[in-house]
């Protein structure tokens, strides 16, 4: 029924499936491959030092007082207190308010919270979102929780945001620490999460840290067509060859499929194993590579989507513009699918059909089916992209089809503002720092020019997808370290603000 | 079942029948006996000219993605675009954000709107709170939707809250007047749900004028004896006798209750009809009487509540210290309780079963069984009211009774703060207007001092609950036409100020 896994990270895919190959395409969406998902190499000696997993007894429904919302599911939330200075010092607490997957994985890409916990001596929360990973409503019963729109109905953003009030205002007294100031953290959804939980609750968090987190992505806010503008931006400033190639193929593999034998062709070319294949998957699966190693274009070696080298889209390129491959175009792509799907060479064939969801990100369609509804165009000229358009009505077909829901595609802005949000916000709230990596497709949807003295924008030309949050490595570049030196400096002076204004306060 | 009818602006009434007469009072709580309501003295000529009724289709749950969130109700609002400069001009909308009644009563109460209205060519619109008026869900039938916690679940703060913003934005938008800055105005409950809205929706509202509003009468942030201090204060500053006769009274109640015939002398002395008397129902109908007069204690004679004459508390006193009555206490609270019961002097008698609600207040006791958890205490030795203790378990157990339901007492302070307002404030939020009226009990949980240059608190030691929200009238004293000419001083300054931030936004 909702089988059509898509995730925060990847809506223009969601897109693609629908436009192009209608909802039978469902089952063929690009996924992680859970083959070649492996632990992040992290900095710290072993991952079970890193946290220890916790359970907070989490209201089902904050904003209603029907019987049903008084239900309670167990949510999960990581703790760290290694480096706390604990509740009579004042020592803050740093929460990461997590987006839409296993929060462990996100704890596990969020080094900068580890990196920077000793200098101030934090606290380190990771709070679960709620329906995903093992914070699952209705008796952590998937079975029950995910079934239809009665269960699901109670996973949306602004209950989230109200279970981390309501969890970190429970964990403050409990630690007798209601006066340690908390910072929030996010990237990405989270760092949405991030940046809304300051505006909404300035009583639990004083600052955010959101980033890569596209919070004008919505209505007619950001161009539709950004999102793949710069991904294409991406390939073109590698090689003009880079780009031309890409953007040549898909005419290409579609008069291939289209031919006798030519799927078998396309298996070939791409080792695709032998359940299953289609032109469009194959697009999809190569749209999925070029779209992921865009928005991990890390200048490091990472693996917080799949295992990839450093500047893999470099690598992409790299493989594309090979003048041992000739005029072979699919040898140049398969060249560069492997740099995102292969990299550590295990891989025996490649399964369309696989669905398997290692961080547990499927119910992300749902919430792209309700509130999260973020336009991508990709019927401009320029685009690297097959052509495709964004129609709210297809992705309303799609929404009752999976779950005979209709979206309310204005209720973020409603909610959350995002309309000129430089006049807004100029004389309204303070300390969050947006950070954006501008190689990151999502950095267009993002808050890319200070809008106060303290609520700044943080933006590196060749950053990607929420890096600055990345664990620190030796290899990093001199302009990721100084993003966060910028944001060390930032927090400190909030903390500094708020130290001092807690001692007027008490005297 | 929850025939408790109470209101915002008598929670301790609330207390007083449960702590001394238990659940079977319900029946006997004080209300506004509706033959001696009449409409508001208004200083236009006709209440028909004052605004024309319109309909939205409002969203049921804004929260929840459930199949029965999407279902609407229609939401009333009063609309006055005869000052409106309009969209072309970018002229302002003042909204006020209905609190626990019927909208009519409060925009007839709200004058200030209007008399400022063509000064700043604003466009008035007066927004009904869900689940009062005619803004009612459940296809506007009060059997169904006042039935139970099923259908009652769905009245509460931040879903008014969220009502407000889509209907504002809606509006807008119809009107083409999305670039219109919007203020928002409330007293009381409404004012608290002014003040909310603009620290929740900057993006809608520019601005708060929160009149009377006690967002800080939740938890342990006011003290619980705050309110009946006030009350004391009240009277105690017009005479210490008046004080002490009120105060000394409640013993003599309560010893001619208990004796033979002592009911039928009650009765006789205060005019009781025949239908039903007792002792603790006399003391509510007083108490009532106290509570509402300081509250009410306004300079000009006035309808809020009852037909009132200028500073009843004053007359009140006057009744009681007059020294015709002698020693006669009974004659002398009756000439007291005459100030606010019967200052028409039409009433036949006063009926402690009357349990109509003119106003539509009787939703507040769902409010106040849900999340309005506001202490009051009355158990201190100065105290002008019989002792009673406030007790949070008596609370529970009550709405336990009444709507099989529990309570969430920290719900407020989670979702809005409270708790040390003046630092988180401090560097967050701006254009809220605090006032509050020294002589009316709820200013003990005011905001009470100014938090920031644009978070400023108007107090007026002689002023009541919002009186400065009300029609100017000639006889106004010149600090309430200080604190109003305040108050347009500030308003333009926000419009500036926006004037000026869109024209460089557009620049």
């Amino acid at each position: 029924m909702k089988k059509m896994a898509t995730t925060f990270i990847l809506p223009c895919i969601f897109l693609f499936s629908i436009s192009s190959s209608g909802f039978s395409s469902a089952k063929i969406t690009p996924r992680f491959p859970s083959s070649i998902v492996r632990p992040e190499q992290l900095s710290v000696s072993s991952q079970t030092e890193l946290y220890e997993a916790k359970y907070f007894t989490q209201l089902l429904d904050h904003f209603n007082y029907q019987p049903q919302s008084y239900r309670t599911f167990q949510q999960r939330y990581l703790i760290n207190d290694k480096y706390w200075g604990g509740a009579d010092k004042l020592a803050p607490i740093f929460v990461y308010t997590g987006n839409e997957g296993d929060i462990e994985w996100f704890a596990q890409n969020t080094g900068f919270m580890f990196d920077t916990a000793p200098h101030f001596q934090a606290l380190l929360v990771f709070i679960e979102h709620r329906f995903y990973g093992k914070s699952i409503p209705f008796g952590g019963d998937t079975n029950v929780a995910y079934s239809n729109a009665s269960t699901l109905g109670y996973l949306s953003s602004t209950q989230a945001l109200a279970d981390y009030a309501t969890l970190i205002i429970d964990l403050k007294k409990n630690l007798s620490a209601t006066n340690s100031p908390v910072v929030v953290f996010g990237g990405s959804y989270g760092g949405m999460l991030a940046a809304w939980f300051r505006l909404k609750y300035p009583h639990v968090a004083i600052g955010a840290l959101a980033s890569s987190a596209p919070i004008l992505n919505f209505e007619n806010i950001t161009s539709p067509y950004t999102f793949n503008n710069i991904i294409t931006q991406d390939f073109r400033s590698e090689s003009e060859n880079c780009y031309k190639v890409i953007k040549g193929s898909w005419e290409q593999i579609e008069e291939t499929a289209m031919k006798n034998g030519g799927l078998e062709v396309l298996r070939k070319s791409f080792r695709i194993c032998k359940n299953y294949i289609s032109g469009g998957a194959i697009e999809n699966w190569l749209s999925t590579a070029y779209v992921y190693t865009a928005m991990t274009d890390y200048p490091t070696p990472s693996n917080f989507l799949s295992p990839m080298p450093a500047y893999p889209v470099k690598q992409m390129c790299k493989a594309i513009d090979d003048p041992a491959q000739g005029n072979d175009t699919f040898a140049k792509l398969y060249g560069a699918a492997n740099v995102y799907y292969n990299y550590t060479g295990t891989a025996a064939c490649f399964d369309l059909a696989d669905d398997s969801d290692p961080h547990g990100l499927g119910e992300w369609t749902w919430q792209a089916c309700t509130e999260m509804i973020m336009p991508v165009n990709a019927n401009n000229e320029e685009s690297i992209f097959p052509v495709s358009t964004w129609n709210y009505s297809n992705r309303a077909a799609f929404c009752k089809f999976a779950f005979d829901i209709e979206p309310r595609p204005n209720w973020i802005t409603t909610e959350f503002g995002g309309h000129d949000i430089k006049r807004v916000l100029k004389r309204f709230g303070s300390n969050i720092i947006f950070f954006n990596g501008l190689r990151d497709p999502w950095s267009g949807g993002g808050v890319l020019e200070s809008i106060s003295k303290s609520i700044v924008a943080i933006v590196a030309k060749d950053g990607a997808h929420h890096v600055d949050l990345r664990f620190a490595t030796s290899e990093d570049p001199e302009w990721l370290q100084d993003v966060r030196k910028r944001e060390v400096k930032i927090i400190t002076k909030w903390f500094s603000e708020y130290y001092h204004d807690l001692a007027h306060h008490f005297s």
